[in-house]
């Protein structure tokens, strides 16, 4: 999809935030989600979601559903580095197809990166465990502060 | 660079900060500077950094900091569009040399995308021509909101 049209309700994350799709919820307030990739690029990739906007993309958030969900990227990221300790941790967000985006609710990626660890592709890592991802989950839910 | 360390006051962004190095500015307010890349990873490829925070990194920047510097992200990547009209988007922030960092003052990559132009890889783009980021920098300036 280009980056003008309308939301499709029937996203896998509108799914997900109706809870008609399940996800490994790491927190959610009011007003986000945030919850384990289940195609990972590293270990411990989260992405973070609003709850309150549909936004397809960075060009559509409203500005304080923008504010509240990079805060809410900052806080997971801080917990995704506590809990995990990586040696660096690359933030995406992909806008249109052409610009790598896969689901049409905006989201922020958050990839914890080792030197020694290729990060994989977007769209080309395999399905992660449940079980694995609901414990890297509650390891970075420890650390929220 | 780990995630972790002091800022260093000579690092390139803080350099073109206080106008000890050149840049290309798209445009700027008391918060945020935003101005071209140097090794564009595709055409109107854009960097937009906090000009009252000295954060390395996402873990780092003061809460009210990050909101301004994203909303400023938003700002700039609607006049890319607008100005470019790319099929897509991709916005990256790289935290630690692990990370993708190669400069360590925090800062946000705003990259136009197209189908059929692969976006050259961080840090593997040739430098551009000055006089080129000009003219893109006031076409996406004429642009903005």
């Amino acid at each position: 999809m280009s980056l003008h049209g309308a939301y499709d309700p029937d996203n896998i994350f509108a799914k997900i935030l109706r809870g008609d799709m399940p996800s490994v919820k790491v927190w959610e307030d009011d007003d986000v989600l945030a919850f384990m990739d289940v195609f990972p690029q590293s270990e411990g990739h989260v992405l973070v979601v609003s709850k309150t906007s549909t936004a397809r993309n960075i060009l559509e958030i409203e500005p304080e559903a923008l504010a509240r969900l990079t805060a809410a990227v900052q806080r997971t990221a801080r917990a995704v580095e506590k809990a995990l300790k990586p040696e660096g941790l690359s933030l995406m967000q992909f806008n249109g197809d052409a610009g790598g985006q896969t689901v049409f609710h905006l989201h922020f990626h958050i990839v914890p990166r080792w030197a020694d660890r290729p990060m994989k592709g977007h769209g080309h890592a395999p399905m992660a465990d449940a079980e694995q991802l609901k414990v890297l989950a509650q390891r970075i839910a420890a650390e929220l502060d």
